[in-house]
């Protein structure tokens, strides 16, 4: 509610053409407003095409049935991250167009004509475990209305796979890094590039990974300055935030 | 090297205007050129008023001065991070223009005059024992040609600190979130602000604060979307990022 | 056992009322008595309707079995915690009124009358996926004998949620504040309310949530003062602490 | 601002006896006041004899010197915590009143006399190395107007010190717990006492103990249900939090 | 082999009653047995009744099998521990004396009558969950020929279940406690008595437990000097060092 | 590529023997040959027999199947590791010459005869349940092409176990070290033979061994100065390493 | 307090010898003594010889001071640990026959002789850097009135050393064992003697040593059974259960 | 002691030329020899050069000195690690040509000249912060005889450094790599180079580098499958075992 809104409310009680009642009712949710907390609250129906994200992690399939078919009275485009098969198979029938990503564990319904961009996100990867979170990755990206360029296993360990794709990955507005093990992969991405890098590290490996710490620590030690890192496997996250990035 | 340029030197050689051993030595160094390593290389000369930075960490006051006195030779800009009072007694008389921020422990020259982005980066701090990374993060983003808006003291214990500055903060382009102990503010922000957040967790705090591991798991796991992190008490990280997101 | 007691045996022997030996067997439970443990030992079946809790973790369901079979022949209200379907399908015949929380995974049977408490604990979650915490806690309050309001799904991701429900929150006597993640929430609300308030960290989350450390850790370097805090996913002990206070 | 005061606000304007410019100016502040954040801002000094409280944990003694300068001026209470001799040097010329506690390393000023509570505080500790913890706790909780027992080196060593305290123990309105190296003080009084109990692990031990974790996790574990936590070394958490459940 | 043994070896070759080739034979072997490992070799055969122990984690049905089939071959008692209801079965036809202690998953068989201790062991835990690490240290304790005394469930929580036992705890050589959540007990039986104490941290307990590390921090860092600890729900380690002890 | 191939390409330009368009096609792989990339990317092949490596996990078997299908088109030698029975089941009509190790969970095929070494690896086991890590070892280091000498369960409780072996040890060219738990069996032979040692902690142990880590750090600790440390369970990369130091 | 003597005063009551009030000032400290605590208590004095043990971590020089000084006047015998030259400055005018042992960091007086046991304690080290924690440890069982022999620098590196001395390691009634880094000395001497081994792990090491976590992890690990484990550099805690069961 | 070497003197006893009381001193020392001990015990002094390495961590000044002063008696070559200036001024005036190396903090002295080999040892860094291992590393490889090529800063935030070295790397027969924050240049080396590759992770770094654990993790991830590690900053171990695998 802006400055105009709410004078105009005043000079209706002064004109009378408002009771002081009617007016109390109109500005009883202002608090909301005036800090911008209806904005948070409506902000994603303004914009058309703008999903409702569900978290599926430690939801139990009935709960997110629940949330789709309410959902889809709404008329939202969708995105549901870490759900399984069994999630999909109990919502599928709702409506046929709902999109089921088995490898990234996502599911998305595009209701609403998404206006892409024209500058895209890149996500990389070091090796084909980690392809899952790149997948959770490029269906927020798609979703969110990006434009996405995926290059997959080019870790380290064979350095010159990625220098053969570095055309591609300096002509992105926004970088994904996705990488297990010792995540090197965002800090030679990093010492190439000058591009916002947001690097995802992720569960692959075993034992001294401990269940992606040690990627993470590496990330977060990246000797090359433009990496920030998410959660460990959080290609949501990482999506969401290029996304916010390529927009601007 | 292009296509065409390395053409032109084949054509050169068939014309025997040029001898094969100097055309070998023209494609001797391709790689690195094609590769675009040249680019790395020489990049922040190209843009006039780039600075080389210094990681002043675990260097010997010795080792600094001599690349700062090195690095005046070259006539760049300079921004020396993590240096300590000796060291600028140490280099001060070099130039009388160099600066030192006794609180974000920066020295800084700013050599060639640096155009300014229209655009800002907020940098935000939840308590005053943050300062000392608000105060890095700025000079980082100062001298790499970035405007800047400081919002300290407006940690969650008094969140209505940070909601009578929510315009400033929104308006920003890209935003850096400083905090430690539990590190809350990140996601507060983020749940209230749809821009780029760069968390930086810092190492205030004592006992299971763990010199700052509790606020980087903390942003780590941040409900919000829009906020990646970078390591504990990196200011300078935290600016370089945003300010590559700032000038997109 | 009092000094006037002690002596007043003591001067029957005197008196030759009482036999040395007899006076002995007298004496020797004196310990117990004077220090209080049998207080300790006995001061659960003095208050009516006070439960004997069963910790249902580790156990299997014939141990829980027997022990709810002779907790009935007491006539005591009973309330087991982490038990699954399995042992209330086991126990359910005993008497009809065994009530079982599917989500909180407590069976609670009140035998005798609990007078409700005129204040009451507010408990309030981050995250849906926090409601199986929220539940276990409820339980345990009301078995208790609290008077109990539950605020799901106010986490800091859309604080403007949280603040339409304040008003219920500052009435509560002491609140419960249960969140996974980065568990903000704590801190908010600490920050809002000058009311004890009992964290509870939970395993929501993946990754660098290290099941329920990094809620945990943020929750112990709470920025502010009024928060302390119980185990990883422990309403019941939450519920426990806040029902003392509760009552003082 | 109550509803009335918000209805005579828009009656002036119908009655003309408020111009929409003026009511304008007087409900834009409404949000704040609305959610009570005013009262956040503002409710310290609405009680006589309240303290502000300074953490001198990574201040100067310059930042903390100023601060302290200005609140004298504000005529409030004093409490600052995590304070040394050479603040305290610093200071002391400001009023004579100040008072410097060496072990708790506190500084304190009760410039407007506070009304102590009935009931009391008691504050435990396991040895005498905990001492200073203790000293911190205390001190907070005499300024904020609690009355305080204190029993140092009772620790479950020599269990029977414990035993000979316990009626003190029992009738203190709420107990805090102080205890490092195993820190099973607080199970043991958890076992015997149903008063509220607020455990502060210490950095006390070496080893093994890493600084306090070992008693943290210790404490949290507790297989006592009326225990909460406070980070390690937080007498003050600790005494904030009980001086809160005291004046209930 | 003695001194003795040798020099009878070289008269035999002094007095031809040897051959050279013969003496080497026998010579070879000796460097073992002059370091005594042949001590430690064999040791085990020499003492009737001593077992040879199988320890069964981590390894197959098939495999424990074939180790336990040989054994009996060679007329030992038996322990296996970490072994589950599928490997009892898959051995039990071997001979009907074997055993299987289900809660502590020990299989043993006492071919050889052992030669009980006068002294005992007391092997206490502080709760019913804590039982599988009580049976496994018996079972061991037994099967080495020792007596032993069980007391469970007198953890700290409801210490007067304690002190009704310490009379049999005093009258032990050697004790173990076993307890896990926060482990207290450990310290408080050492404060109580002055016996050689063997503390068992078990991961009994949930969240901050740490699958009973917290448990073992506790025991390490307890502020009693009479105990030291083995590794996490070890219950053989801790019987069988407590047999070295009462046999002493 | 070298120097000579690429002025021999110039030359033939310069001759006209070589079309300008024909030889740019020629060249622009340069950049990888000339820094050698191109003998990373395809030395594998140049020697006959040298297998492509899959790592199976994290792998499924439809993707394990896949790959090694194609890479028999390829006539390569195969070293699958972290491989199940199913994926065995779903390859091995593939080639009836492919072998599945159980216990070391590889898949090997030696299409093209390898020449083994003259020396040997060593391959040493503290225990028997390490064996699984030997036998990836193995079967890596037999299909890189080294004779392999093994020698299982000498760990140091048993110490006169190792002494008898010493002589095989030491005539090893270089030594694998196999063990969980303390893993000092490293530390024991780095003591005694003056050999390059590669040390593989293994997840073998419960409780305090934290799934390797305990061995791991001992390993790392070693006061043994030969022995360097590979990651947990990962007998492939020692027996990689210990290859390349055998062909030295 | 027996049973005998209770009843002694009991009749001295009844026979008039005693009043009830003196009798009463008898028994009132009954409790303590019947649970056994007064032995705690008092049990120290009882024995001739037995010291009252200082802890000086975290002490000042002040405080420790005090502490001694009282004792004198208690005819004790002393040990203090953990306390540096500074302390031992302060205190040695007290009596002439304090003693100081620098690296141990202890003072000790035996004012009453204390009678040597016949068998003796071992206290084997792995290197010179454990030295300080062997001192203590030996100045804490000599106090403590056992038979001690100390054999340094047998690690095993050169595990040889260890060999020669194992005579005298085989004939001690309980062996310490004190080792940094790697910590593997324990299991090794476990793995040869058959006697009840107290392993200190100490905070000799760097990097990975984690300030002696991983000696202390690889001692819980150990494979060899007779172990059980103090915290880190207690040289004090493993010689007083040391003398404990050397006493047996 | 041989097989030929036992024989005859049991040959010689055979033959009367020995007495048995003669051979069996001769025989006793038996053990030892075999095991090849005393080739433990004496090889060092056997190759000439080879010097004695003391670890001057965690000794005092005077310590070192006293071992020094022996050592030099002895005529060996020195090295001694982790020393201080103030260590090099205590015994400097023992031989002038004691060398100081200030930034790797060692003290050599090559009294008897030391056979270089033929290949070399190549010490590739990271940084510059990564020098003082570096140095440890050369002069350790130096006194152990090997030839070293020492390349410094050439981590992967520039891997256009590292490529124009490339050369120089492969033809080395072993190489160290020395890198601390995220450690990635050991992976890059490990994926462009087929020879052995000791990782020294350091310490340098902050924050979530928790000095030194993320670059070993990082390494020990490494998916480069020629790569093993050392402990943190571990110079001298990682120049040991390259000194092991160059001379083989």
């Amino acid at each position: 509610m802006t400055e105009v809104e709410i004078k105009k409310i005043l000079n209706a009680i002064k004109d009378s053409d408002l009771s002081v009642d009617d007016a109390f009712d109109n500005l009883k949710e202002l608090p909301f407003k005036d800090l911008g907390f209806a904005m948070i609250d409506n902000h994603r129906e303004i914009r058309v095409g703008c999903p409702e994200v569900i978290y599926g992690g430690g939801k139990t399939t009935e709960q997110i049935r629940e949330i789709i078919k309410f959902m889809l009275t709404k008329k939202n485009n969708i995105l549901a991250t870490r759900v399984g098969d069994e999630v999909y198979e109990a919502v599928k029938d709702f409506d046929p167009r709902l999109m089921y990503n088995k490898l990234g564990r996502t599911i998305t319904l595009e209701l609403n004509a998404i206006k892409k961009t024209e500058d895209y996100i890149a996500i990389i990867s070091a090796g084909t475990s980690d392809i899952p979170v790149v997948e959770e990755a490029k269906e927020t990206a798609l979703i969110l209305g990006n434009k996405v360029k995926i290059i997959n296993d080019v870790g380290v360990a064979g350095i010159h796979r990625l220098f053969s794709k570095l055309d591609v990955i300096r002509k992105a507005k926004v970088i994904i890094v996705v990488a297990g093990m010792e995540g090197a992969l965002a800090s030679v991405i990093g010492g190439l590039v000058e591009k916002p890098i947001i690097a995802v590290p992720t569960s692959v490996g075993y034992g001294a990974s401990l269940n992606g710490i040690a990627a993470l620590l590496s990330m977060l030690n990246s000797c090359a300055s433009g990496v920030s890192v998410v959660n460990i496997d959080n290609g949501f996250g990482a999506a969401y935030n290029a996304s916010i990035i390529n927009k601007l």
